[in-house]
């Protein structure tokens, strides 16, 4: 079970008494977290998020689950368990619920909040099911039972599923801070009591497994804050993610405690700092708020701008900020403090980001140089208290890429789970839970959906590798005419390129030999459409790669007139 | 002097008895390093590398420093000096030569090994001037001493620079291992000596400012390596950069510890290590070394691969492993080892690496877990050490991006050095040296110059820039065809696009669009060619936008017959 597995097929039959688990995604990557589990032809889903595009996949938006394996069995699916409200867990509901509307969203109150907002951007009303740890809900014969965990994001859960085929926990996103800001532990507690009844199958969270040890509380943070607010003397502009609602708090406890007003920018960081506010998540000392528009009759050193562009997107506020493209200026002796992590991939834009910053004079402090961020998952030391607190018969790493899946296997086997007992799991690779035993018995297509502009599948692995060619190198167009009933060639052809790097005075170089390859076209009488623009494909591509030695894309268009 | 100047134009005329220093690259970005010494009419140049492109830069191989600035001046070289032999200070020098092959190359014995096999590529055959640690050489009015110093490749030279209008010390690439394999430090005490006489001027490197503390030295490396190869069972390879000859050689003396054979793998391995054995910098154990095609015949443990394609390369053998797609199958419990830095930029290709890598069962150390890697570049605490031994009278930070060459100004200020005698200045900044004081008096052009295949230049930041748009976005091409002597519209339009994730299907629903506009455009009477495709753009640009929300490139192309 340990390593890839070309020889898989489509999965057998799920046997009587069996219980299946399909990720569609998060195993082998970081998002678009989504498990399907099915138990006597009826299916429970957990979480529905996604993933956010990496520099192979240019132009596109977000990156869905392959909703193909479902899409016939939409109706037997009991609900929808969200387990805390981030993007890589909730993203994808919108558009799993353009295919049925009426799939029970099941979470707590903070996450249901949150994908309200989103459908309500969609114009979908859903059925809501708000749920608390300690509760059990049973969804036909998907009995649930929920614990609090802690995370990056309040009100997170991990869900028990009781099924006649046996019992499994799914950690969902977690770490174990011990001394959280509002004082909401993981339940480790609760996972033992569910381990001692007996787990058949336990799914936890990998992003970490590679990081030794145990999580700095995020308490820990407040104090470095407070002496980067100690020390400016500027204007104090902070960026987070948007759903960081502890993060936000310790800054605006900060701020209060500093005698800085605060603003928040940016769409997404006013609409959820509101969601958290009215639910009682965020606290928000009475007259500390005030619009931006309010921030230029202050003096610099009692304003605080709290926005997200942590990192490095673009056309966020802070990208533009470094950028001179907002109206906010950054002057010297500005403090930014970007109190989120780095996730990888970024790295280049958040380097852009801090390196414009500096430039113009900012001080920013980030988690290379202070500790102003602790991440929300689990690292191998407390990963390891939860196996030996569950003691699961089987073990699945999920949430993560390859490196982290390997890496929390090793761990389990560490903790004494039989090596024939660890399932790592590609997303789309079946594993069964029967007997008390889970193999992995087939594979599901589980591939790539690309959400770009208002499409959702339109843009293909076809186009894309198009787009990476364009991008990389451009193309090089050459139009004939020919006369539609006689084949003739009209006129010269045309040549236009763009992103080649090719002059047009080159053009004089390559057109004499597209035109001898087509008197050679005529001479042997070849006047098929298609060999015609092979022809003139191959005279251009030699032409090109002898003289440049690069290879754009050639468009050879035969127009009939 | 600490910002951003957008007010600086072209500098004064260089007053009599004054140094003028201009860096055409490696100020506010890590690369492309050349900085160009003007004294009296005539002009030293230290370093001439290239720069690595990223992700804004599609398709691009190389970035090269613009030399439009001593273009005109190319005959008032006294000489390059090349401080080491890495591409970054030297892979711009056969560029440079072909617009003058006789300018004098400075540098030691390794650094002119190297850049001669480079030109020798190139067909150049250049002017050499060997020089070592304590010599002295003049270039005109340039009186040249140089220093050692250690660096992550062998035979690294910092440059003293003694001219009648001041003395200067530029550091070269730089840090102070105390225990070098090799035993040749940084020369501290002939900083200090040179310090004692008086220096103007400090340039020094700013990579890695921004760390504190000191470099852990090579030499620990030995033990990490040593336990890796201890607990390995199958197959060693191990990747690092083609010019860490004392990287390399830890590994070789590791594998004839434990009784393994070597084989060297890629084309810049071979011939680098063929060279450094050649001069003595690389010490092989007789019946060591091995063709990687005999590798087949001997067992796994007792086999190492020394590659290149730390850094993730996609054409390299260490990529090509980890996709399956190279002779060599990774197999499950063979031992990579990243012995390298993870250069800023390549993140999301080496995370591919150690996934791919992974997922076939490979264990891969790499310096996130584990000391495999100690940097090139002095942090902090080094090179306050070397300001408080030289104790300048003016201080310019070089190699390095903004948020490095702040953080060496800041901690020149700390050793004592007035702000107002510290010059920050970006690539093409003028700073001149002129009775003790240096000062920034302009800024000249000091733009990217692409090299793509074979054109230097010719592909330009509008090329880019439709390359960027392409990428993202892919294409629609429109063609009309006209009469050329009427201008009237013969047949219908024809789309074509790739990589827009447009199907052909949807061509029906714009093409009555386009036919409606140039119907009215016929009406309106305009025929005019350029009017005609602003029109198709405009009505394929909306339709575009309305219907996909997305904006692709429109290339409308009015074909005359």
């Amino acid at each position: 079970m340990s390593h890839p597995h070309p020889e898989l097929g489509p999965p057998p039959p799920l046997p009587k008494g069996a219980l299946r688990v399909v990720a569609l995604g998060g195993l082998g990557e970081i998002g678009r977290n989504m498990t399907v589990f099915e138990y006597a032809g009826k299916l429970l889903v957990i979480d529905c998020g996604v993933l956010f595009p990496e520099e192979e996949q240019p132009g596109i938006d977000l990156i869905l689950p392959d909703f193909e394996y479902i899409r016939d069995r939409l109706d037997d699916i009991e609900a929808i368990v969200l387990t805390h409200g981030h993007e890589d867990h909730i993203g994808a509901v919108p558009f799993l619920l353009r295919e049925r509307a009426d799939i029970p969203l099941v979470g707590s109150r903070l996450t249901l909040a949150f994908i309200s907002a989103k459908l309500g951007e969609h114009r979908i009303k859903p059925e809501l099911v708000q749920v608390s740890e300690g509760e059990r809900h049973s969804f036909g014969a998907f009995d649930l039972e929920f614990f609090a965990v802690n995370h990056s994001i309040p009100d997170a859960l991990a869900v028990g599923v009781r099924t006649p085929a046996g019992t499994l926990l799914h950690t969902g996103d977690f770490k174990m801070d011990q001394l959280p800001l509002d004082g909401r532990i993981t339940d480790l507690g609760g996972f033992a009591r569910f381990g001692a009844e007996g787990v058949d199958l336990l799914l936890s969270d990998s992003t970490n497994a590679e990081v030794p040890g145990f999580v700095t509380s995020e308490r820990d943070i407040a104090n470095v804050i407070d002496s980067v607010f100690a020390k400016a003397d500027k204007r104090i502009i902070t960026a987070s993610f948007a759903s960081h609602i502890h993060r936000v708090q310790q800054v605006l406890d900060a701020a209060h405690t500093h005698g800085r007003k605060v603003a928040f920018v940016g769409r997404s960081m006013v609409r959820n700092m509101n969601i958290a506010r009215d639910l009682g998540y965020l606290k928000i000392p009475g007259g500390l708020l005030v619009d931006v528009k309010e921030l230029d009759g202050l003096p610099p050193e009692k304003v605080v701008l709290v926005c997200t562009g942590s990192q490095g997107e673009p056309m966020a506020a802070l990208s533009r900020m470094a950028n001179r493209d907002h109206q906010i200026h950054i002057e010297p002796g500005d403090t930014v403090v970007l109190a989120s992590s780095l996730i990888p991939g970024n790295e280049n834009s958040v380097n852009r980001v801090i390196n414009g910053l500096t430039r113009w004079g900012a001080k920013v402090v980030h988690k290379g140089n202070a500790l102003v961020h602790v991440s929300g998952h689990a690292p191998a030391g407390e990963l390891l208290y939860v196996l030996n607190m569950v003691r699961p018969r089987n073990f699945m790493p999920v949430h993560g890429e390859w490196r982290h899946l390997r890496a929390h296997a090793q761990l389990a086997r560490l903790s004494g789970i039989p090596e024939d007992r660890v399932a790592i799991a590609e997303d789309g690779v079946v594993v069964d839970l029967y007997k008390g035993r889970a193999r992995i018995t087939g594979v599901v297509e589980a591939g790539y959906v690309y959400v770009d502009g208002t499409s959702v599948g339109g843009v293909t692995e076809a186009a894309l590798k198009d787009r990476r060619i364009l991008g990389e190198e451009g193309f090089i167009s050459v139009i004939i005419a020919v006369e539609s009933t006689t084949g003739k060639i009209i006129g010269e052809p045309q040549i236009h390129t763009r992103g080649a790097g090719i002059d047009a005075e080159a053009y004089d170089d390559v057109l004499p030999r597209i035109q001898d390859a087509l008197d050679r076209a005529a001479t042997e009488g070849i006047n098929d459409t298609s060999q015609l623009r092979q022809l003139v494909r191959r005279s251009i591509g030699r032409w090109v790669s002898d003289t440049y030695r690069r290879r754009p894309m050639i468009v050879p268009v035969v127009v009939e007139i």
